[in-house]
């Protein structure tokens, strides 16, 4: 793949703009606080893992100028308010804080830089190893299906992190030992993120098929899904599972049909001082993202809903497999 | 309401086309077989009930030139062919059949005319006794709720049929006795008939709000649905009954919040042949409901799924609300 998600050089951050996608592949120069905030909040990044690292990114840019008490309060408080669910956002800015607010000012701006580009590449690091614990999952499936069907939601490949992906990682890492695999890609309205891992997966070469959101209950019902794989942008303490919204009613299908239900994601999206599932804000985005509809009609749009924790057979991170009721074990 | 979905002026049948809907309101008229099996198989007509009423209006246009067995069987055949979910374009042709077959040639012509009116007729009466047998469904949720919040799926409403809807009609007759409501309206991917049911609410006057077929199970996680109101394209025997794909989510998630799930359809929608869902014919439609995305990415595009009956608390017919089990009670 000849894209990063997100890179910088010292003075500018560069991203690949997710709003044009898939349709095109377009980078952009974020130079400034506001830029950043603003490729938040419109998702020109997005995923919880990338909107993390870009809120990192983001103090760096808003440092630039001046970096006293003052401007780094103004830049983490600004891009703390851009979304409210991915709890990575609040992760990444905490770490920021701790690492920049005890230095004197003229020693922040390289600290910022230097932090979030670690931050970037942990989470690089993190999903490569979220791949390899997960790839165990498929080859088991491996051993008694032609072809492993998994399903997903929204996109949690790549393009929602730093590299790898969550949910889609194994998934690689199945497609690069040679397992045969058929990825089923819900269309999730209403931003249709699941034309990104479409184009994802074309590009990587791996067989997929996209459907409605719709349609997963039924597929399901017909025996064509061997696993269920999805992101997360929250898991609570006790791990109820903030996702796109739709994954719920994936996991409701999941657990009637026996299909395993599993969340793959870094431990910076495990909120350790979220009880469940109920404490996690649910962002509620534009009309707008309904197109014409959205102009002439009432229109809900939550973005996100939540999963209980016992729909979920286990929680995919670079420390391993983990039981949704044992995430203290990984209590950093 | 100015529009019919459907009617005749002796030569011909006029429809309403919902390709255009909601952004424009346009009449069709139909002159020949062709014209009829083409309005159902690109869905210019749609909905079991309607799908039925224009079936047998189509026999009488395919007996226009000729109305030999030939003629006769091939307009059967012919229309037979269109789609094959919905049972009403079967009950709709079998009759067609019964009533014509006998004649002698020349008496045909006449007699399918009066026959397509009869079914059409008898539709818009089924279906006005669907909204007096679920009215009380209604009013014994507004006893407790100041708002009674009811989620539907597709469109069920008059458009659906020759008048009055099947799903809708509760609820419009509900509104009409003062009952406040509120309705969810899912949008219904591929083929966005939310939006159908969206503009029959803002005509009739009923608040409502358009989703994404995503957010239903956070809406009834979050206690905003009192009561799930579906069509039917097909019934069978035991009670699983299939609908629009998507249907099914719904449903699990309103079993998994005790919200009480109800299929509105009319006898005709009844498969009493069919022994259970395993027996419905799932209809596959084209890629090109997606849009772009249909055209550079692999798509499956399953119309409709199947609701086990279990997961039914009572379908309304025009005979009362029956238990799925206990369908045997109103065979004809």
């Amino acid at each position: 793949v000849a894209y990063r998600t997100i890179a910088d050089d010292g003075n500018a951050v560069i991203i690949l703009d997710q709003t044009l996608l898939p349709d095109a592949a377009v980078e952009r120069r974020l130079t400034s606080l506001d830029d950043a905030s603003n490729a938040i909040r419109i998702m020109q990044v997005r995923g919880a893992p990338l909107i993390g690292a870009s809120a990192a990114y983001g103090v760096a840019l808003g440092l630039q100028a001046a970096a006293d008490d003052a401007a780094l309060e103004h830049a983490l408080t600004t891009l703390a308010a851009t979304r409210p669910t991915a709890v990575n956002l609040h992760w990444a800015l905490d770490r920021m804080r701790r690492v920049l607010a005890p230095l004197p000012a003229a020693a922040r701006l390289e600290a910022a830089w230097r932090e979030a580009r670690a931050i970037a590449a942990e989470d690089a690091a993190a999903n490569a190893a979220i791949g390899r614990h997960g790839l165990p999952l498929l080859e088991e499936i491996a051993k008694r299906r032609a072809v492993v069907n998994v399903m997903t939601h929204c996109n949690a490949g790549w393009l929602a992190t730093v590299a790898h992906g969550t949910a889609l990682a194994p998934i690689y890492a199945a497609h690069a030992k040679g397992i045969k695999l058929h990825v089923w890609v819900s269309e999730t309205r209403p931003r249709n993120q699941g034309r990104l891992t479409a184009w994802e997966l074309a590009d990587a070469g791996v067989p997929h098929t996209l459907i409605a959101d719709n349609a997963a209950g039924l597929l399901m019902m017909q025996s064509k899904v061997d696993l269920l794989i999805v992101g997360a942008d929250r898991i609570a303490a006790n791990g109820d599972t903030a996702n796109k919204i739709g994954t719920y009613l994936k996991a409701l299908a999941a657990q009637a049909h026996g299909v395993p239900f599993y969340v793959a994601a870094p431990r910076s999206t495990i909120d350790f001082a979220c009880p469940n599932g109920a404490a996690i804000p649910i962002e509620e985005r534009s009309s707008a993202e309904f197109g014409d509809a959205g102009t002439d009609t009432p229109v809900a749009n939550p973005a996100f809903d939540v999963t209980p924790a016992a729909l979920i057979r286990g929680i995919v991170t670079e420390c391993g497999v983990i039981a949704p009721n044992d995430l203290q074990a990984i209590r950093p």
